[in-house]
């Protein structure tokens, strides 16, 4: 390898390291790439370029070698995508991936802080493009996939290299050790510590984040050592393929095996995920996606440290609310972003049927339904700016939902389709509110994907807070939020997100949402109840992606 | 609970704490507890105190509460135990830990840290009355059970903690956190993050080190939050018994539950080990012990963490050597100690057939083997001085194996019965050495646990470390030790053991011993290989066993 270059690397991306060692640590606001694509931080031609070097892979081969290519995906906005990806069976990936980790656990910690350092920074190089291939695989706006699909990715891969190197370096690399013996002399060692991989790693991208769920995890594994293979959801590889091309072209030019990063799209029915993930070389294996298929991975995959983010029952509870009007633009945006197809947006909203106090007055169960319904309506009502917000819907599972959703129970606000100013063959729809009543436990009591949410009556706050305990304990949740005036309900709630393991938000009323996490503060995911078995990014996700084995001999 | 007793509890041992983060960061040598057994240190009365302790445990019931009792204790010494422990149904101790789990999740980091320092001193003040416990359940020499079984298992447990609290303090309590928002007002929260038990820990005790392997995994799930249920292996109760009473008395006169810490002996063929592990309450499994045991806890206590110590094939490999004699001594004394019943000793000794190169000329392959053995023959010929190092026999498996393993080949030393001068019912056998050719891989390739070691006839150096690497990656190993003096042959051993996942000791001849490691400097265990899944200690053995939940709010 070529250490000079490796060790320049690590040089050249230490204080960007530093910094975010300092914000995992400190956990307030830090950031290292730009979220905004204005011109004014790009330049006039970037967004352009980026959509021209999108366009470029249309319907063709993608620019990563071999001849047995697979083409899966389909856009939620309709353009024809008829890129070819280069299909590997699982035996030449793993041995391309075994061959390639010697020299890699070899080269070190720092060494291999460089280089990953060194990648992120190159696909932050590739924003626009990157930023586009999330836009037309996922359905999310343009400036959600700018900001979501690449900027906060490469924070969260950013802030999970920077758990990682402060794991693998909490130890020194070597050790004097010297016991007193008594008169004689001390016995005196030398002890040294090698950072050893765990083996293979497996990283199982999602079809509504592949960038900014499937980065943490690949991220953490290579850092730590581990060649990963990236299998990307079938629908959405560009972004992926767009990443994988980029670390190998590092990696290579750092004279590494660009083997340590390897795109696995399959043909389609493969079950290639399935594959890779028992084989006994993979020792790690990152997934996001259906608790379906996440609870199978946690069974099946035993040989490996599975993580697994999967999907729950994200809740909000209001009580009382000072700012009724921002309460409801709060939670209007939540409910609209991306068409509620976050694993992170809220599904059920307890309320009173008694209503509540604001500081406008008391408000009955309806009049708050209106609030709710009305900021969404007045936020989605008009498609040419919806659809920035809303983008399109990723698959036909999310109509279908969204059809049986209307048949549960009282809709309050109906979800509309809206023809795409830009993009005719667009889905778009706007979010579904439904009232249901607390007893109608089976239907709020699981997870319905896409832009449905229900109004949920309860007898008080109290059952309000038993419903949210219980549904949560049943089926997780990655994010709670409530609405209080009062600091005695506020603790009460609290203690309930605790007991069920997730993450709270306290008055949403400005320009922070519930559904959204910062890098290097928020903890996405607790890995404290079922909708997730890990945190992006604690001290827990990393560990377990190297071990420590020593040697020791007499001075 | 009394706040103001656990912060003092936290300011008195904080030297330690701090001494001991100190220590796990740097590695290099320290000591919280005197590991010698002297009166200069203790007192004069302090040995006699202690054993007069222990034997009033003796044919009784043991201070705890409870009336349905049981005794399935025997010592290797001969003496009868006859002590009774309460049997709790696993509903029971299942109901009494979830109840007190809540109050010391919220007493939070310090105030736990601050009881289970004082758990850790409290013993500390029972030394002689543990130790003899820990004699007379495993068959440990006294000395050793002092140092093994006391001193040596509060270092481990001390440097958990250590661990621990380092983790549940990476982060702060609370965060501020202030995002500029172009002209506007910054965006300004408050962040909170909760540190929250996984649910109920169990530890499952083993006969030959009821303390040393089970206080780590004890004191970790403890800090971190998680009651703690102690299954002792039925035939050492004594040790983890005093262990579990001195923790309840602490517990509760902190203000806490006692039941924070329950001993769950069991009736014989009761299986309470597996019922508990596979219970959904149970979060966290730390075992100790079989191979064939752990790995059932692993494929099935799925919804715990588990952590096992299991068995492997712990190697040496002999190249050559400067201090021929110091060699042989420095082997004799591990395979004699405790007679080899320990998951470090080394059983394979790989030399070439050959012979090898010493300071004193060249060594046949028999003039090694007789080195070896005539060192062993010297350390265990003397009866009286012999079971002060070897100890007794710890069950009749052991015994049956040595009977067999006499037949597998070659005896270059037998085993011979000692009578004990002081228990004359106590079970006493030397080390069994007996020659295999490189090609009874079926015999050396698993482990005989007990006095058996094997001298392996290799073509080569380079055969023997290509042995190392095939057994140790289908077995897996604790420890693994190479004879060399030549620095490219210790290359490739040490490459072959970062390979298979095992900590290597380079030419031991003097005081330090393959099959001992130092609290802070050493790993035991990697964690990456077969025969274990985890190491002693490091930030993955503590890192998933609590997880962190915020709440976020604005300023």
């Amino acid at each position: 390898m070529m250490v000079g270059m490796t060790s320049d690397l690590f040089a050249q991306h230490r204080e960007k390291l530093d910094a975010a060692l300092t914000a995992i640590r400190e956990r307030g606001y830090w950031s290292a790439y730009p979220e905004s694509p204005s011109p004014r931080v790009w330049g006039e031609t970037a967004a352009a370029d980026g959509r021209a070097a999108f366009d470029a892979y249309r319907n063709g081969d993608f620019p990563l070698d071999g001849t047995d290519r697979v083409a899966t995906e389909t856009s939620p906005f309709g353009i024809d995508m008829g890129i070819t990806y280069p299909r590997l069976d699982a035996d030449t990936l793993i041995s391309n991936a075994q061959a390639a980790l010697p020299a890699w656990r070899e080269a070190g910690p720092q060494a291999r802080t460089g280089v990953v350092l060194e990648i992120l920074d190159r696909l932050a190089r590739n924003t626009f493009e990157l930023a586009y291939s999330v836009q037309f695989t996922t359905g999310q706006a343009f400036v959600m996939a700018f900001q979501a699909g690449t900027a906060h990715a490469f924070e969260r891969a950013l802030e999970a290299v920077a758990y990682s190197y402060a794991e693998m370096t909490r130890h020194p690399e070597t050790a004097a050790w010297e016991k007193p013996a008594g008169k004689g002399d001390p016995l005196r060692m030398t002890k040294t510590f090698h950072v050893v991989p765990r083996g293979l790693a497996l990283v199982i991208g999602c079809n509504t984040f592949p960038t900014w769920n499937s980065y943490p995890g690949l991220f953490a594994s290579l850092v730590t050592g581990n060649p990963v293979i990236v299998k990307p959801h079938p629908r959405a590889v560009a972004p992926l393929a767009i990443t994988v091309r980029e670390a190998r072209a590092v990696l290579a030019e750092a004279g590494f095996d660009p083997n340590l990063v390897q795109l696995a799209p399959e043909a389609s029915g493969e079950k290639l995920a399935s594959v890779l993930a028992t084989r006994p070389e993979v020792k790690i294996v990152d997934f996001t996606g259906s608790t379906e298929y996440g609870d199978w991975l946690e069974a099946n995959a035993r040989q490996a440290s599975v993580y697994t983010e999967k999907a729950g029952v994200n809740t909000i509870i209001i009580d009382s609310a000072d700012d009724f009007a921002g309460m409801c633009r709060n939670i209007a945006f939540t409910l609209s972003l991306y068409s509620g197809q976050m694993c992170t947006t809220s599904q059920n909203i307890f309320i009173p049927r008694g209503g509540i106090e604001t500081g406008d007055g008391h408000k009955s169960f309806d009049e708050v339904a209106s609030g709710i319904a009305g900021s969404v309506a007045k936020l989605t009502g008009d498609p040419a700016r919806a659809v920035e917000l809303i983008g399109a819907i990723v698959n036909d599972g999310v109509t279908s939902r969204l059809d049986l959703a209307r048949k549960v129970g009282e809709v309050v606000l109906d979800s509309v389709a809206h023809a795409h100013p830009e993009f005719p063959d667009a889905v778009v729809r706007t979010p579904l509110i439904v009232k249901l009543d607390a007893a109608d436990e089976d239907t709020y009591g699981t997870e319905w994907f896409g832009p449905i949410s229900f109004l949920v009556a309860t007898d008080s706050t109290a059952q309000s807070v038993e419903l949210f305990a219980k549904t949560v304990d049943a089926k997780g949740a990655l994010t709670a939020s409530v609405y209080s005036n009062d600091e005695e309900v506020l603790r009460v709630v609290e203690e309930a997100a605790i007991e069920v393991g997730t993450h709270l938000s306290i008055n949403l009323t400005g320009g922070v949402f519930v559904n959204q996490s910062a890098a290097y503060s928020d903890f996405h995911a607790s890995g404290a109840n079922r909708a997730a078995n890990s945190a992006l990014t604690d001290g827990a996700y990393v560990a377990n992606r190297f071990r420590i084995v020593q040697s020791r001999r007499h001075v």
